[in-house]
């Protein structure tokens, strides 16, 4: 069934080696006073922060580093601080995801008189923006092209989705080179969060038929790549196609009149609140589990999937038997890739199981297709153990 | 080889039934006068015109009707006329691509002291235009969401392609409801040019194995819903994913990186210059032919789209009688969409493939990736006899 849907995605991406060239034609337009936001130094190392500081030769550049993975709403507190204080213009990240989620913060909340956390909390609608731009250094989150931003409070132990129309950035250069000497095992990271974000789109109500051709091909095209990053990682080609597919899974391209599920995303991040691990690690060690506990509610659409993404040959299989091996098949992918599909695997017991679920169930709905209780996240968890 | 690239795609998208509703609101934000230009008059009877001035009572509206088809520079210059005498703040498109395609001229020529012909010859480049919008009632070229127009200039005998990036519409309204009466040769017209629009960007020189997979798959899905919309043509679902699939295949969003080869169009263009026949006729009789010609030149790409697109079966074949399957397999099918596969089904016989071959080649360069000679052009259109 086709939904109906808005759309509009005013972010300009500048995609391609030595893109960073247009910087400073594209920041022109909004001022002179940047506040330059980064996260734990690897800009230094790569030469970024120094290709950035040439090609801005002609701006007053202001610095706040130290954006941390999991970008907490203090940090966007010094940084508004900061602008306010020094009249910034424009807000430039270099960085991954994290710096990017953060920036969308900063820029809301730099027209807000209160705390920047009432409009992670929903309790504050942005109504003017301070413009932004990124220069990414993974691919991963997407959020290069997109609205969303996650934000941590360490204080009140919430992770926390969030958007606003006005949050797009203004631009985003996308080089695959500055994804070169990522580690490998952040490069599985982002691999796994790419497609858990296709895969939670996939996993709708509505299964318009344009939308589950081009998210299959897109899983395909990531699962064909994947494994040759790790063999070449100084690959451009094969870079470039990562860092596209990240930009492609959650620019909302794949959700023309659809609206995923994003349960997973809610549970992991209850755990990643609870424990300091990555994103992905939860996403890959959960996603399977998830999937095997709604095969049984959606036993044809976790089939189209195997068969369809998975590869899955049917013949003299039940729709659950091929549903099942579709979703193995995914979690020894995962495995292959060198990502955890195991809570033990970084370090978590299930100590903290009931508390997790809480947190995760703490919202009107976790599971916009397929509701979950806190009995079934409970559930889930374990299986995950 | 991944290209580098620039996308930035500002359109907004209000997709499905009822969503006129936000038409009010939409233009609001540009002034109070409004141009509605329109075709034939099929919206008198489809009732969207009544329903344009339900939406509309705060509004001043003036009317300019009678777009043709292949829309003339002589119609966007009377309403840049009328625009210009009543001092117009927003153009209101009501129709298909050609209504969108004039709307874009007469948007970018409102502001330009010289003869609109002079933007659609690049002999000019619009620096400023005036906002506008489109209410589409035919799902095919994909005007709706890109920066491109068609214009015919008929003293001239000519039929050209020009864009430019003020050319995007502000919004554009896609409601399958609308298309419920689009005549069935007319539905089947729209489904050859998107997916003529769609083929000849696979066949692009970078081969971009993320955008090669969008396009397989929205091929496929186009593919799919297309006989069954003769069967059904006022089923909403199947309306709406041809809708949707026409915007996609002409958004840009399939082609970051790529540069597709575009010389089926070209070709067409100049025998719709010369014969007044359907755009789409003259792309479903060319297509094939091209895709003939093209074969010896570059086999692995067409076996690509024969296995991927058509689903040809390439056991004990060679690649070349694998891609010649492909072809002949697009070929019955359009035909058994009802499509026209020679020139004579249209009336046109040898007389003027010299003349159509001269306009086709009278550019730069016939086909960005398998450049046409006079004679190619001569032999394809031959073959198309």
């Amino acid at each position: 069934m086709i939904n109906n849907f808005i759309y509009r995605n005013p972010t300009k991406i500048l995609f391609g080696k030595g893109q960073i060239k247009h910087l400073s034609k594209e920041i022109s337009t909004y001022g002179k006073k940047i506040l330059l936001l980064y996260g734990g130094g690897s800009i230094k190392k790569n030469g970024l922060y120094d290709e950035i500081y040439s090609q801005l030769k002609d701006f007053e550049i202001f610095e706040l580093g130290g954006v941390e993975p999991n970008p907490r709403v203090s940090t966007a507190r010094k940084a508004i601080e900061i602008i306010r204080k020094n009249n910034i213009d424009f807000l430039l990240a270099a960085g991954g995801g994290s710096t990017v989620d953060c920036a969308k913060l900063i820029s809301v909340g730099t027209y807000y008189d209160g705390d920047p956390w009432d409009i992670v909390k929903k309790k504050y609608f942005p109504e003017k923006a301070l413009p932004f731009g990124d220069i990414l250094t993974l691919a991963a989150t997407g959020s290069e092209m997109n609205p969303g931003s996650v934000i941590t409070n360490i204080e009140t132990e919430e992770k926390i989705g969030w958007s606003s129309p006005l949050a797009y950035p203004k631009f985003s250069i996308l080089d695959p080179v500055y994804t070169f000497t990522v580690p490998l095992s952040q490069t599985v990271n982002g691999i796994v969060d790419t497609m858990s974000h296709m895969i939670e789109q996939y996993f709708n109500a509505e299964h318009n038929p344009v939308m589950d051709g081009l998210i299959e091909s897109s899983l395909k095209t990531v699962m064909k790549y994947a494994p040759l990053v790790l063999e070449s990682p100084h690959n451009y080609d094969i870079r470039a196609v990562l860092m596209m597919s990240a930009t492609i899974g959650l620019n909302y391209s794949l959700s023309w009149g659809t609206m995923g599920d994003w349960a997973t995303h809610g549970i992991e991040h209850a755990v990643s609140a609870v424990y300091d691990i990555a994103h992905a690690e939860g996403l890959s060690i959960i996603m399977p589990n998830w999937l095997l506990y709604i095969l049984p509610k959606d036993i044809l659409r976790v089939k189209q999937f195997a068969i369809n993404v998975m590869d899955v040959n049917p013949e003299e299989k039940s729709d659950e038997e091929i549903g099942k091996e579709g979703i193995l098949k995914l979690q020894s992918y995962w495995k292959s890739l060198g990502a955890p599909t195991h809570l033990s695997e970084v370090g978590i017991d299930s100590t903290n199981i009931k508390k997790m679920a809480e947190i995760a169930t703490d919202r009107p709905v976790l599971g916009s297709v397929y509701n979950l209780t806190k009995n079934d996240v409970i559930n889930i968890l374990k299986s995950s153990l």
